[in-house]
């Protein structure tokens, strides 16, 4: 495997693997009073049609990573909708 | 342009433009103690880094997207760090 090719997977590492951190801390706490609910709506969306396009294209890394990365956050999402009510 | 393609740009469009309402509420509230300052980190590496794999294999689209994000993300990572001693 080439250094570019390398490169590109420890970027796309990083950004899948960023929301475990936030996704953890939500679930320690449940307080999501600071996290802008927009943001992880819009950012859900462009994760669900990342996820299309890789299953189209037929891309295992595009797949694999925004498979795991949905998965959190639809979670900081659940969450946050449960507590919209209480303003946690 | 045909619809994959277009389905892969609307999908970059929605993860880059999704953290302009995460940064615009951390600027109105300067409130950052909900958000975990480790997915900001790690986030903001693998975006460097996206950026870096961009510039090397001359992909507009990529770098584009990232140069955008990376902005909003280390706002938000600024106003955490000046956040920390106050733990607003």
């Amino acid at each position: 495997m080439d250094t570019v090719t390398i490169l590109g997977l420890a970027a796309a590492a990083c950004t899948t693997f960023a929301f475990f951190p936030q996704a953890y801390k939500v679930y320690k706490t449940h307080h999501t009073r600071d996290l802008s609910m927009p943001m992880y709506v819009i950012f859900s969306i462009g994760i669900l049609l990342w996820l299309v396009y890789g299953i189209i294209i037929n891309n295992l890394p595009i797949i694999c990573a925004n498979a795991v990365t949905i998965v959190f956050c639809i979670y900081i999402l659940a969450v946050m909708v449960k507590n919209r009510g209480g303003k946690t």
